[in-house]
């Protein structure tokens, strides 16, 4: 899947996109009625041609030229005083940028002032094409998205596609745009997919820990100085007996001790995939002096950012299917289609959650205060804990408020996961370098519950329910939706 | 690197293979004038042409029948009382059985009455021609040996060459062959190795950790009650400063208690793919109720073993080379050829070591005893533990008894490793199950350093001294040796 086609926009902004409906639009100073933005740079080898398309009166015109680093682009005023000065690692490449945190992020970081590239492969909108799934928001091509950006904001966001498991394309990537930060989110992230098959499962271990280790071999090679910000995943610590810490556990043992690398007892194939990776980051940061933050994150939940909701073009992916969907956020779609919701087993499974808001905030975080060289710094990035059972109650508490007949439905676990379990996972580290959570609210459910019956014709009720058995797997290759 | 070319064999004997000196023949019977041998099975599709070659008087025919499953081997005598009874498992087949400990186990399981199959890739004897080196020892081609052996002793070993990460293959050889246990020692297994440049890194880790995905899904698919044998090593532990136990520790944490895998810190992408593998078994077991034992095994030294002196042709490969060379085999070396013993750094480091012979051993008791279904078990297989100073001293006073004038220099560590520090790591799991060790004696020594010198007119010095530094491997493709 390497593509090594790599482009980078200039973008000419003439009569401005469309606005979105209130509330989106904070600032009527980010609309200017023309902006020309184009700048030279060492040309970039593989972009051999040019082109010209116009939509929605942006145009658009594809170059060899990299137009971000010379913008200049005063930070905005960040809402925490460890992340208002992104001088410390200006340049931030968002690998998986496309993708649901991704897009989010490289968002949010533009806004505040840094430089932004994304990297990405786009694989995951195959994904979609292939399992016969959808967003049930309708997504922009990413070069929509930015052109879209650049029209509202005046700011660039570069962009690399192709895939990091190819490094000569990393390579070119990172010659060309010379991180101070990388932010990766380039992996395949869904449990389920992992599980689907042989070559799925394969596929999620090999991009996954390979794309890595080219991303930690480029680090080394290309800029020593830069901070690895990588997601992980709280599923890595399965859920244990005791409280689990982040990232390390001090243990006596026989009358001596120790702080070691926090045990991990991962699910599926995909939170294994997670597991090697930070098995191999935390080598590299020992061997070579790399410095890296391993992002252990719980379940995301929401689809608005402050800058997604500017603009209907650069409106987030909401996932409600049994691959990609995760918990809190296929609930809402569930009772605003009128679905039952799908609790797997008993429901007593808990886990850490965050909104996407926290999430951005944390990776800005995490860049604003980078790891010291050598350092692997594990941070839990959540800000509450749920049942499955919680969550449900909650959903159809908030639905019954919007007139919805919220049901729940036990469907036989597809999974292979204590249901009941004891579970207290720490989260002190982001708060303590300045995280405002969001906590999950009446307001935050009724908003994505509106969400979801905005769109709720865009609902393929078949998508819902779980098609993906985690005893069931088998060698052969699945086609499994219809 | 999948070769899909599949073989079995029958081996028609006509008047013996010389023998090889004494005291290596044991048993004059197992020298019979004439054995002609050959059966019909289900034509294996792969192999669609049949050849005929002779070499020292024995006839091979490379056919589309597989041999050993009619063949009626009483099983020897075990030496334990637990590994007496093969009846438990009968068909084993060795993935890497061409390797140095994987051929020294598919002829001791053999010569127990156990029908065994091996399946390798010869990619390390590809490894060996890319990097200009080469075992002490003259090792013949797999399909020499391999006639040597039914030639010596009737026994039948069966042939599948294919590289596992080629699942199609795989399947085949699992369903030919419909294995009751694999021994798993199919991977690349050196740190140096894996330390060269990124791709072998990723070589590395692609290869391990694929090709062991494969066998649990080819035993998930085609025989579920299998009993995987996996070789792991004591250097997925590292060094920490408590007890190692094996493969768990119960902790104690704010008041609750689990047991919960043992923390891993690896220390080369070679040792971390072997966590990698460790963590996707355990899951596999949990999972899908693989039964597996995860054999951590110590550095191994020695060469000969009962099965492997029997002939010239089944002679052992022995690596002093800088990439391949283990610890004690290569001091060995060194002192018969009057190379200073090469101590990296402070020379404090220490691990678990033992004896070839006991590496079939172990694993003949861990299939004689295989775990239960869904049991993920861990075994540290190793004998006692030595720093690498006390092996160049030991090796000295060998070296001394046989008028070796023997020098230690202490070259620059290219290793990221702790050079001073604590190790006591638990080893009686299998001493339990029946272990009688082979502990490592002044005779050992004496007969190792008897063959170095035997075959000193064959070792190339450049490849003594470390070529691969663990803080310097770089993107680029490199050519370690001269």
């Amino acid at each position: 899947m390497a593509h090594l086609l790599s482009t980078s926009y200039s973008v000419k902004f003439s009569s401005g996109c469309k606005p979105y409906t209130k509330p989106f639009i904070q600032d009527s100073a980010l609309f200017p009625k023309s902006v020309t933005f184009q700048t030279s740079k060492t040309p970039f080898t593989r972009l051999l041609s040019q082109g010209k398309r116009s939509r929605s009166n942006c145009t658009v015109r594809a170059t060899t030229l990299s137009a971000s680093r010379e913008a200049s682009n005063e930070p905005s005023q960040g809402v925490h005083e460890s992340s208002s000065e992104p001088s410390k690692s200006k340049r931030v490449m968002v690998i998986g940028g496309d993708g649901y945190c991704g897009w989010a992020t490289a968002l949010h970081l533009s806004k505040k002032g840094y430089e932004v590239a994304i990297v990405d492969s786009l694989v995951r909108r195959l994904f979609d094409q292939q399992l016969g799934i959808d967003s049930l928001t309708p997504i922009s091509s990413i070069h929509d998205r930015l052109r879209c950006w650049k029209a509202l904001t005046g700011k660039s966001i570069e962009l690399y596609i192709g895939d990091i498991c190819d490094f000569e394309f990393l390579t070119d990537a990172f010659k060309s745009f010379e991180p101070e930060a990388v932010v990766h989110f380039g992996e395949q992230r869904s449990a389920p997919y992992s599980m689907i098959d042989r070559s799925r499962a394969v596929y999620t271990q090999n991009n996954n820990v390979i794309g890595t280790l080219n991303v930690l071999f480029a680090i080394k090679e290309f800029g020593e100085q830069c901070h690895l910000v990588k997601l992980g995943t709280m599923g890595e610590y399965g859920t244990p007996n005791i409280d689990i810490e982040e990232g390390y556990i001090t243990i006596t043992h026989n009358g001596r001790t120790d702080t070691l690398p926090y045990p991990k007892q991962a699910s599926s194939f995909y939170h294994l995939s997670k597991v090697h990776d930070s098995n191999n980051i935390a080598f590299t940061c020992k061997a070579w002096g790399i410095r890296a933050t391993d992002l252990n994150q719980g379940v995301v939940y929401g689809v608005r950012t402050d800058e997604t909701e500017m603009h209907e073009e650069l409106i987030n992916r909401l996932d409600y299917d049994g691959v990609f969907g995760t918990a809190l956020n296929r609930f809402c779609v569930q009772a605003a289609v009128g679905h039952p919701l799908t609790v797997y087993g008993k429901g007593g499974q808990t886990r850490g959650y965050l909104d996407i808001r926290d999430t951005v905030q944390c990776v800005e975080i995490a860049i604003a205060n980078p790891a010291q060289a050598g350092e692997f710094r594990v941070f839990n990035q959540f800000t509450e804990q749920f049942s499955v059972n919680e969550l449900a109650a909650l959903v159809t508490k908030a639905g019954e408020k919007l007139g919805l007949d919220v049901q729940t439905t036990s469907v036989p676990n597809p999974r292979v996961e204590a249901e009941e379990h004891y579970y207290n996972a720490k989260h002190t580290k982001l708060i303590e370098l300045g995280l405002k959570p969001h906590l999950l609210s009446d307001s935050l459910l009724d908003s994505l519950l509106n969400f979801a019956i905005k769109y709720e014709d865009r609902v393929d009720k078949k998508q819902i329910m779980p098609s993906v058995s985690w005893r069931k797997i088998g060698a052969r290759p699945k086609t499994v939706a219809a």
